[in-house]
């Protein structure tokens, strides 16, 4: 109980988001929907099934005039259409049961999580009040979420934010690893780079791009700088890390598909290039600063002190020390 | 079109994820898969209406018997059901008849954006080799997509990091905000925080978060250390990012919902305080290192150097010369 709540604690930094509108104006229920919050970190999180509160949890509605679902500690009930089997023609009688049961329980919300197969559910629980919250990865699922709770739905929201890297690779030359893309109509000089998948690391996304793109096999040095900015794919916001990457292999092989050109460049001469990006200049004159000054953002793969979950700290360190 | 598919190139960072299979087999198809992306980057933007190339592109199918959406460059259609009536009885046959049109015209890839008062078509499309993808925020609104082109799908894949954000606030006396959540079984003293909102830059998400935990109003000074994780709500990753907050009020008001207790702390107390996570003392160690170095990961607030669009960026700077 303790270990996961703090897991909880640590992982989601804070419920603020999610009771914030509630602060001004104290309603009933806002204890349960803080408590339905902690829990529904704990209970949705994937590779951590030792602090799984779902898997441990009894399944502890059992009459078949209701869905069977896994209800959390603090009063969310998570259904599974593939757990249950029900025709289209009775499911609008047990959906109707099972929200007047749920709210006579006092249950906080209600989520479905509707496979593909099971889709006609779909516009029976929109007509029920649910709403759409978010798709599985695979595509295989969508869940939907209904408030049961007295005064309005606090809902967390969804993730909003793409994250992606690119590589400052330098060779013992002192050149640059870059890259001109294809189907782009200027030929500019980048740095390497591409979308962090789901569960990867940005080191070893990095590596992985560096690798798909040039054929070059690095090892991560440092994280150098990120750009924070919003409206990118799909209206989300975008994290665009920049790692130091040294070199292990040196003859570059160019991606056929998505590479038109690539090179190892004089860094002097990146930095005056017509066709490279102010931001780009600017990222490597960071990491010739940190270079200078001694001091990188290091990224230190460790475990969660209380949870022992993996985890990376990107955090600033001396690399040597400087005379004073 | 030069600056749109700049922006593109800019923000998406490249396109090697959406390719990435079809790097080892060259396929029929993939010139268009590759455009594809980059479009879809591109027009699926919000708040950068100047480069949306959906604004300004004709509805060019107006054929009454296939549905009408509007195509992006490289031969994606995308549909949204509140701009199409179609009663559900219809339905399939328009489908097909669409699917074959778009089919035979090379389109790529097929979206539908499907709102809550239509969700009758949801079943219809999943029956047609329609996947989820993902919901609108609001919840109002969920995507489908089903590849069309050769080969195998090289459908994006959508965000999955939540952003958070813990601050912290140090006053001219030394002492650390500090705060001890409710609901919490352990009296863990933390750093206040919370989410970043959809479109919130990281700054002002921990400024609001203290204001409304502690009530304590602040200034950004500069981004401490960040933590990246894996297994998180909603099976996301997680980045949780620490900034430095200069305060400038000094009477602490705890949230009455959210927070047990609050106070400004000794550092020293709270270095060695058992109720204190070792991550969190690591982040202030980080922070005393910065100040002894005067060297900071500044936060800049500026413009993309083609597109003027906002973006911030965190580099390393210096913030006092060292006698050397």
């Amino acid at each position: 109980m303790i270990r996961s709540l703090l897991f909880v604690h640590q992982n989601c930094t804070s419920n603020s988001q999610f009771i914030k509108q509630a602060k001004k104006h104290l309603k009933i229920g806002l204890l349960i929907t803080f408590h339905y919050h902690t829990v529904l970190c704990n209970c949705q999180k994937a590779n951590t099934p030792s602090t799984n509160s779902l898997t441990s949890m009894a399944e502890n509605i059992t009459n078949s005039s209701v869905f069977t679902g896994k209800e959390d500690r603090y009063k969310g009930i998570h259904v599974k259409s593939k757990n249950n089997i029900c025709s289209t023609s009775n499911f609008v009688t047990k959906l109707e049961a099972s929200l007047q049961e749920w709210t006579s329980q006092k249950k906080s919300a209600a989520w479905f999580y509707i496979s593909l197969g099971q889709s006609e559910w779909v516009p029976l629980l929109t007509k029920n009040g649910f709403r759409f919250h978010h798709a599985a990865r695979d595509g295989s699922e969508v869940a939907m979420v209904r408030w049961l709770a007295a005064g309005e739905s606090h809902i967390p929201v969804f993730s909003h934010t793409m994250i992606g890297v690119g590589a400052v690779v330098v060779n013992t030359e002192n050149k640059l690893l870059v890259v001109q893309e294809r189907y782009q109509n200027q030929p500019y000089w980048k740095l390497p780079g591409g979308y962090v998948e789901p569960g990867e690391d940005i080191p070893a996304a990095a590596m992985r791009e560096v690798l798909e793109e040039t054929n070059i096999k690095t090892e991560f040095k440092s994280m150098v700088a990120f750009r924070h900015s919003h409206g990118g794919p799909f209206g989300c916001s975008d994290i665009y890390f920049i790692v130091e990457l040294a070199p292990l292999t040196a003859e570059i092989t160019s991606c056929e598909i998505e590479i038109e050109d690539s090179q190892w460049m004089e860094m002097d001469t990146y930095l005056k290039h017509p066709k490279v990006h102010e931001n780009n200049r600017l990222f490597l004159r960071k990491y010739l600063f940190s270079k200078e000054n001694g001091i990188v953002i290091n990224g230190t793969k460790t475990n969660h002190p209380i949870t022992k979950a993996p985890q990376t700290l990107y955090c600033l360190e001396r690399t040597y020390q400087q005379l004073r």
